[in-house]
């Protein structure tokens, strides 16, 4: 049977989710995991390669880390070409992975910190990986989790489709909360109320604000923007329109800021009041619009049949216009849990898998 | 820049959008056209190997088309593996692909003949595929044409997902017919006057019956189920509910039957205002459903506020429920038009040149 090697980093919520699912796959490509970091301190591995237990991550007897320096030299020593799956958020990790594939180390993963940064990171990256002897590079997972968008939007590009705009909720709490608050029925549901609610469910960040503002969010929409052809800076170099009131940003804390967000209701249920007299709810939306030549983050209306108008729950979705699809290709689905990110990057492994195993 | 030959069989209206998409194709990867058959009686190609001019293929000098067995030989006797692009709904060149795929051929095509037969033909064609030396098989455009739902799919399968049920508007005339027909507000529309229209636009088959029937629907509703792994025998071995009235389907034509259709409009307007009654609408649907070990195509009711109910135009729309997505993964857009099926076609033949190209 083919074989690749495997190096994974990372063994958190996402991580060992993913090292469920491979330990259980059946496919016609062997993956020996050669190193498995299973914290920022411990990893497992041994010098000839052998492949790491599985069954006994968690307990195995492990040794520190290694650099990133030494991961490289280590993975390249082996015969058999390696796929990196970086399951972790670190920016550290992500800034190396220029060199990861320079070394000709293929990378799945759902960290969106190497791909949502500066532009010429994003060209040093899938340049190196087009160079001769470059690694692969899949990150499906850095946008809805494992719902298929990068993927068939590469495909739309590379066959030659033009985008005109592609509109997306990409946040599974932003999701959640503007489903709640804004329906085709009149309500009286407070904005505060409902982020509270989104709080205890587990759908936010300790500080609400880091979800709130619209950053994350703007992570992705830097991703999709960037593989149709729009050339965004950086997340920050687009208009976010922020869910955090001016007033509240310098709070200290998590709990003072959701103390103090009632006071701000009454100007969501005007906006919302406005929205619905005009047939429409209000969602919170990212959209890349070529014919505009605007990318954007913020709240949007949609008339009550619209796709977005009736999502459901904390799913994400993203509507993708194009020349050939001039009524949009929609997907949508859960954008969020560890499952179902796990899945999208071990789908992202069995392809490079089946593109480099010997 | 490594390359791959490509055989095309095909040159009607989907066969004639791909050339024009591989025509302006931009990849890293080199399709040299050895072999490109533009009916069933001419193909142009030389016995060197020397690339097909596509800009002239219309009109370009010609051959008879080779027999399957030669094309095997001549393909086979190249130094660079071939991928094949069958564009046509041929059945005689759909049986052969056991034969080309062990030959180390792989397949690229929308023909959903070879995937929708016997369950026999399915194993042979994957087990061959599997076996050392058998070419690739990827046939996305088989179901809802270059929308993402094969992929997506197989990818929940190989990574150890469970499908617990797939729904879907899998034919773009009978998702307008049912959209037109059935909404949320009382009409009165005749399912014979949407019928008509559909034709004039274009939807239907010459003799609307062979729409109407949903046999070309059950075969997209058996490949899907296959994948999930259930095991259908064939699109004849599960219920489908015909459209067409029992007292119609002896007609001698199509203009016949139309001519004959309006007799049973008060069925059909019975049937939707039931339905209404009941707060749901109408659509034609294709159910893969593991807990009730059923497959099966037919009318079924959904409430206003799912998505198959505010479906527009002649979209199709699937909907995958899973251990993983509870709250169903769902993909919408345009299943049928040339320009998406070559698409789907192309952006498959993609995948396999990154697999196999030297």
């Amino acid at each position: 049977m083919p074989s690749v090697n495997v190096a994974i980093i990372g063994a958190g919520v996402v991580g060992s989710a993913f090292i469920n699912q491979l330990k259980n796959l059946k496919f016609p490509i062997a993956f020996n995991v050669v190193y498995l970091a299973r914290s920022s301190k411990e990893a497992l591995y041994s010098t000839d390669y052998k492949p790491v237990d599985l069954a006994n991550y968690k307990t195995g007897s492990a040794q520190p880390v290694l650099t990133l320096d030494d991961l490289t030299k280590f993975l390249t020593g082996a015969s058999k070409p390696t796929i990196l799956i970086d399951n972790t958020s670190n920016a550290t990790i992500a800034d190396y992975y220029p060199k990861f594939i320079k070394a000709g180390i293929s990378i799945a993963t759902p960290n969106k910190k190497a791909f949502s940064s500066d532009l010429a990171t994003w060209n040093e990256i899938f340049d190196s990986s087009a160079a001769p002897g470059g690694g692969l590079v899949y990150h499906e997972a850095t946008v809805g989790a494992g719902l298929p968008i990068i993927g068939p939007l590469r495909d739309l590009v590379a066959t030659g489709d033009k985008v005109q705009k592609i509109e997306g909720i990409l946040s599974g709490s932003l999701s959640y909360i503007f489903n709640s608050l804004s329906t085709s029925e009149p309500s009286s549901t407070k904005f505060s109320d409902v982020v509270n609610v989104a709080k205890d469910l587990g759908y936010l960040e300790p500080d609400p604000r880091d979800d709130l503002n619209g950053m994350d969010f703007a992570r992705k929409v830097t991703i999709l923007a960037r593989i149709a052809g729009f050339e965004v800076e950086s997340p920050t170099s687009f208009a976010v329109d922020s869910l955090v009131p001016k007033e509240l940003e310098s709070l200290a804390t998590g709990a003072e800021f959701l103390q103090k967000l009632p006071d701000f209701d009454a100007d969501f249920q005007k906006r919302k009041d406005d929205a619905l007299a005009e047939n429409k709810v209000l969602r919170y939306v990212g959209q890349v619009d070529f014919t505009a030549n605007k990318v954007s983050v913020g709240i949007a209306k949609y008339d009550f049949d619209h796709p977005f108008a009736s999502l459901k729950g904390s799913d994400n979705v993203v509507s993708i216009k194009t020349d050939r699809y001039p009524n949009p290709l929609i997907i949508q689905g859960a954008g969020a849990g560890a499952e179902v990110t796990a899945h999208g990057v071990l789908a992202d492994a069995l392809k490079i898998a089946q593109r480099i195993a010997q």
